[in-house]
């Protein structure tokens, strides 16, 4: 099914539209002509917007993709020979063809996790060869936050992995594509766990949770985004109409657009997984601390639901698949999923 | 002035807003759930109408920026040791901060011009070295129509350049960055100066010509796509919620769209242009082909006009400056801008 | 001891110096004028016995190190968003300092191994993904014979992963950098368990077998290094005074000096196993196939040692040193280390 | 005559041997066991004698070939969205097959010259766009000594080359693949047209001038090598046995040896020229300043030449030709060049 326009399914929180508050604002800034490439008032005021919530020393640089934001973010903190470490589960590692290796020539090391999140105790096996020419130099842990198995790093977790970076000469670099839904998860400002706990740069994600597109990258600590917008330009992602992707935050911002969305989005996972944690025949595999729920059900089940709904296969040796909820997901959907599931279970 | 808004301009075609036949269309596809990444009916429809238009056996893939359509659609069809030839004015020479040679790992090879556009003639001290090692091997000619000058290649013009691009076991690439300025020029279908002149690969920009963003890159003939997907995924240009960009190319040629708003810029720019050939003190440098306008002028008068209206040096030695009009420049500005002018030239 | 000049000890192969019979060979070749870049009867020579030994298929290109053989092999066969799948032991993996992803642009996949000889079970959990745009695409697996811990591959295991890969439009590289150490060990001719066992590209080296430097990338099937010439320039390995090179080669298979050379290494290494394997205090951690052993040993002991000899800490956590003999090893050094060593254990 | 090995010709002074000095001292180092990778007595040795020639803050780096030299060297000074500016026949630009773009993935600007040396006013018409992040930063300005048009640089050009370059933040780097036929030609010691002249970073080469392979790359300046290891290990150029590098240069420094061949070459260059003045029908294009010869000579006749000797067409729309001569070339091989081109002029 891969071509048909699918109804409100569980495939992926981008599968989703744009909130129509973004698209309003979209409309509001279309007046007359501003300079292009970020040097319009729009782009100044979404850029004080986020220096409010993430502090004063944030600088900011949008680009079209959440792939884009991670791998010029930590092209901005790295040289070639440096080395990053993620979870085995990261989007940089699992999702985004190469692009860091490719971009930044960075060699990307990896763990396994139990559940997405690692810990200096799982990656201290990377942590070596500090000074030693053969081996490439380990520079950036990177963390996902929410995580892609849909579980949530306090601040105390993150904090300790941001020292044990820094112990190092590190940085730690977050990938934030679903951080509001972490935000809402944790009931703390983004800063708590941002800035607060030591992260150094951001990816910060507004496309999965009610924005058309558009990606902050956001250097944390004062120094660190000097030559940002030569990267940025060279990346290929400097957009020459950029007021509308500044829009689009500042929308995001207002009136807590961005925390209606994803509270309602991850209260959904939380429907979904208490109607499934009751289902004979589903095991659900993570905590549900976001918007992603995942379970084990029959692969035969599993091949029928999904000419209903696309979703996605996590694992084809276990038969586990991926659920994801967003802002605009309904009760309804849940439902109806959840009923479905049942007549193929059981039928 | 370098931040402040500017009124409607002469800056850049970029720097006016959104066309709304563009928004209502953006609105419009903002229903529901599709699937991602251009799995979706919207990219569908949109790449049957480029194919209509380009030929049948056109594969269309959407990028985000021109740059981006640039280097990667370039990127499609080289290797790292290829050369590509250029004009020295060319937007991928001069404006795209070395992106070319950072992805595709090529060298840019250039020849000056008197116009923007080059000949097989300019071009040819380039054109040797094939099967010598030690030599980027020469794999792409790539032209800019309109160019960057706002001078229009004629099919001729084009076709010379292809079979003399071919007879060298060379592809020849057009930057259509304002391709519907030269359509509207030369009054003739994009086919007849694209595929049918013998183009291989085209950067189709809307952005220039009323789009938000977005950007097509064409492969005209059978079998350059081949492993395009990846590319683009590891360029980092990969649209997740996809339908936001094939809605305004649906737009864009729906009720020739594109070609109102270009012959609107165009007949600006020969308005502008009329007008300032009848001041004492300025010169015209180029042919209006399209939708800019050099002139040089003195550079005392640029510089105050500049409080007011923002404009590009061109050549600060010979004081030449570059004017751009765009689908929504009104005669008033043109008729207040000449005012202006004559008023800082003469007082 | 970083800097000082070390005696016969048993830090590397590369440590050791080069044969005699290499260096008369370069001596020879001095003569007068010959081209420059390989176009010269050394070089066809040399090309013509690897030919001999490996199928009339290869096709050989000379360079200068293992880092650029394996570095330049892979990259033929290649494209940026492929992967390599190798052990987390492979020197392309922890001794290349990320020249691999920096040249090539692909991302390296690795697997933890017992013994530093991956198999397709071990491997599989990293080959899926196929046709999906968001997942680099696997395309080689590359094992190191004799591998980075001692040991020694079989022709059926390799043939085995040859299947494997080719199954899934995969190919198998070899890094050969001490394939003369397997071929003793296995008492077989290199053909067997390279091309006749399926391998497509091999880097054969030299370097840690008495050669002075040089190292021949091997396609050893048709129609794999058809560009490859521009990948060896454009990655800065290709010498102007290649004679210099290929009379090593020439010399190297001239009267089994290769097979002399690595029979004794092979032996010096079985000396010393069967020393150490006889005091208390040591553990021998690998099978002893090739020149290497792997010992674990008290700490403060091993701190003692390498006071006189210099060698390498290969796991810090559980005391494991890595010993290497090479072409040149007496067994007076054996016995004087083995001597050393106890003195130092008993004392 | 590709493939057939050539009389001692005029092709290029790497179609030359080895001098015997250089050999000798191959042997004499090649006792024992030594660390690998540079850190070695003999290396050091080679360093400290080329921070005697060149000055105390010189840190030097040996890698294996004049386009890793030139490239690396580069890269240790650039960021990838830097310009490098040259003359449009630098070894860089015309024969490294795209080294430099891919490797540092800056672009390269070229400029056309009379004679192989670039000034400050030919190149000024690159020299803009600081600090506008469409425009590729430009960095370095790279000469080469002597260049490649047998021509030589004084050392006040380069000192005002260097100040045009240090004025606007950039770096000199100078190719020195001929630099002691530079050196011999003005009758001065390196340091005189290097480090006191600002050259920044040096490609200091020894292979056209009598050594078996191997360059080194110099930091004139302090603080510009600072993480140049990896970047010469990541480049695949970090030699095992770094030993064999390092003694050529001690054997090249020894008693003058590098003078007494650079020399002789030039004196050969000289006498060839003289007699190819007193030809009709032949007329020398270049100062004659170093080891290369560059001829005009009806095309028919340069074709007959090249069958008995093997030398470059440099261009062939106005059939002009290369003449290299070595620190062996003798004076009987220009006495029979000159015989057989009368013979063949005029026969």
């Amino acid at each position: 099914m891969d071509k048909i326009a699918a109804r409100r399914g569980f495939a992926s929180d981008n599968n989703a539209g744009v909130h129509s508050g973004i698209l309003k604002e979209l409309q509001s800034v279309n007046q007359g002509h501003t300079l292009g490439y970020g040097n319009d008032v729009f782009t100044e005021e979404a850029i004080r917007i986020i220096r409010f919530h993430f502090g004063e020393a944030t600088e900011t640089y949008f680009v079209f993709t959440g792939t884009a934001a991670n791998v010029l973010g930590i092209s901005g903190i790295t040289k070639s020979w440096n080395s990053i470490i993620a979870a085995s589960t990261a989007h940089l590692e699992s999702d985004e063809c190469g692009a860091p290796e490719k971009f930044t020539g960075c060699k990307v090391l990896t763990v396994d996790t139990p559940d997405g999140k690692i810990t200096s105790e799982l990656i201290k096996r990377h942590i070596h060869g500090f000074g030693f020419e053969h081996h490439a130099q380990p520079k950036v842990i990177s963390i996902t936050q929410s995580t892609e198995m849909g579980t949530v790093y306090t601040p105390d977790e993150i904090r300790k992995l941001a020292d044990f970076a820094h112990m190092h000469g590190m940085l730690l670099h977050m990938d934030g594509a679903r951080i509001a839904n972490a935000a809402v998860s944790l009931d703390l400002p983004f800063r708590n766990f941002t800035t607060d706990a030591g992260v150094d740069v951001l990816s910060f994600g507004g496309t999965k949770n009610g924005m058309m597109f558009g990606e902050a990258i956001c250097f944390l600590k004062p120094g660190l985004a000097e030559d940002f917008k030569y990267i940025r330009k060279q990346g290929m992602q400097l957009a020459s109409k950029m007021r509308f992707i500044s829009a689009q935050f500042i929308a995001y911002f207002h009136d807590n657009l961005w925390k209606q969305s994803a509270l309602h989005a991850n209260k959904m996972a939380q429907l979904l997984s208490n109607k499934l944690s009751r289902i004979d025949g589903v095991t659900i595999t993570q905590k549900v601390q976001a918007n992603g729920v995942f379970i084990i059900m029959p692969s035969e089940v599993a091949e029928r639901m999904k000419e209903k709904y696309f979703f996605y296969t996590w694992n084809e040796i276990n038969s586990e698949y991926r659920l994801m909820t967003s802002w605009d997901t309904e009760e309804e959907d849940v439902n109806e999923f959840i009923e479905l599931l049942k007549k193929e279970l059981y039928q």
